[in-house]
């Protein structure tokens, strides 16, 4: 028995598509031992999957990273019939997949021969045209590992630092390693100074999120300055706008962050907005045209 | 169907002893989605288990450490039955626990008012008298989180860099963080010099083993001088003896580590011998009677 909660109807589940309730895998599976996997969230707008090709790649070099052998054509050729399964052919909702190494006896490093465990579901989820929401963030040590690059599922680090910011009653969690913002603990973070948009590089203190990359496009074509460096505790007041980005936040203004208020509740800052207005126009064209 | 492999005959499930085929977890547990969870291992020997207090109060003091609310005295009366029903009462067993935080819908803040997913398992395992073996042994970057001090099934990190080890045709990673090693990918590490045994301080950079401990403990009785220190790569070659610590490994003499060589495969350091004796002479008493 599921307790109460808002899960799928349907779970996609190595080759088959079950009830949310009878979606079960072995508990020696690796995902369940090791946190031995990788998973990806893309939104389905009513127009198609939302950056659907930069969500698979990101997927595919994910396996590439972990040594994970799975051809990812069967997961996605698996989608339709799950969106159908659940009620969702074409309409807004959110698609969680889960890739982990599979089932075998306990032990650290990696077995052969095995098959890997695929899971998916889909959930009835409306992007907002834009995210009103303004965000409170608290800043939380960033003590998670050295490759936050990999969407990996080994997530501790990251649940502990979102509950943190759950617990102060704020949204979200901005990470600190070595006095720079890192990242939130879902979600990238971006500052603006004087027109200028600054966000961490893309190394393997972050994941480099699609939104994120979305982000740093939009910059291009809106022909708004964008810096790829690590902006410091210290210089949070010296910024005039931040934001969060992520599949599911989309962009989220940052009204205050750690001790410094940067506007209002009900205020935007002015690039924050350009960006969620370009974005939200990405949304109204033809998903396969739209790429990265 | 479980692929072939050594799986254990019985797991003990949420108050369920289950073969293994039928232990399934829902994919909305925790510990699937989020690497949420801890994870203990003891070794069982013909006169009980070794060291069981320790690895429970270990065990209890990890749930404190991630926030899982779980009265440990359920699992510790299940241990029996789950070894009778094992056909491994009293008889040479590894027993594995895992506690996760339980099944909800995907969201990374803890849930409230579910309840924690717990299993079991015992497999035939028969402890050497002494480690015997010789390792062999290479330095890979220590990219694992800051919170090593707890026993998490988050272990990606530790998979990978055991993997590197395996595939380098060794027996071990000893790893590196900020020019200093650390501990092994699923073991502790000492050194000796001079007489003098070294390990790395208990703190957030390593799982403080329970074999760790009781080397500790070991060098106190034994009058053998022990500092907490790191000791840095550059170090290695200034040291007379290394073995690795841990509850199946026991005092594993290290041989080679990196591009040095301690000894020839068959000789074994003085302090490293004295070690091994002691730990193997406590495995003779009443278990009841030895604690840390």
């Amino acid at each position: 028995m599921l307790p109460k909660g808002n899960f799928p109807e349907k779970v996609y589940l190595n080759g088959e598509i079950l009830s949310s309730e009878n979606a079960k895998i072995s508990v020696f599976d690796r995902g369940f031992l090791f946190g031995d996997g990788i998973y990806e969230v893309m939104v389905q707008l009513e127009n198609g999957i939302f950056y659907k090709k930069a969500h698979l790649d990101r997927l595919q070099e994910n396996l590439v990273k972990i040594g994970i052998g799975y051809d990812l054509n069967e997961l996605e050729s698996q989608i339709e019939p799950l969106l159908v399964a659940s009620g969702l052919e074409n309409k807004s909702c959110l698609i969680y997949m889960q890739v982990t190494r599979g089932v075998a006896p306990r032990k650290h490093s990696y077995p052969k021969g095995i098959l890997a465990t695929v899971m998916m579901y889909a959930l009835p989820f409306q992007l907002p045209y834009i995210n009103q929401k303004n965000m409170y963030a608290i800043l939380e040590p960033d003590f998670r590992w050295h490759r936050c690059d990999i969407k990996s599922i080994s997530l501790l680090g990251n649940i502990m630092t979102n509950e943190a910011a759950m617990q102060s009653g704020t949204d979200e969690a901005a990470l600190v390693r070595d006095g720079i913002i890192t990242e939130g603990s879902h979600t990238n973070i971006f500052f603006v100074k004087d027109g200028t948009v600054i966000t961490h590089p893309s190394n393997e203190h972050i994941l480099d999120g699609i939104t994120r990359k979305i982000v740093v496009q939009l910059c291009k074509d809106l022909h708004i300055p964008l810096i790829e460096k690590g902006v410091s505790v210290q210089e949070i007041p010296m910024m005039d706008e931040a934001f969060f980005t992520g599949t599911s936040t989309q962009i989220a203004s940052i009204a205050q962050l750690g001790d410094h208020t940067y506007h209002a509740p009900d205020d935007f800052g002015e690039i924050t907005q350009k960006l969620q207005n370009g974005l939200a126009k990405l949304k109204e064209i033809d998903t396969a045209m739209v790429t990265l």
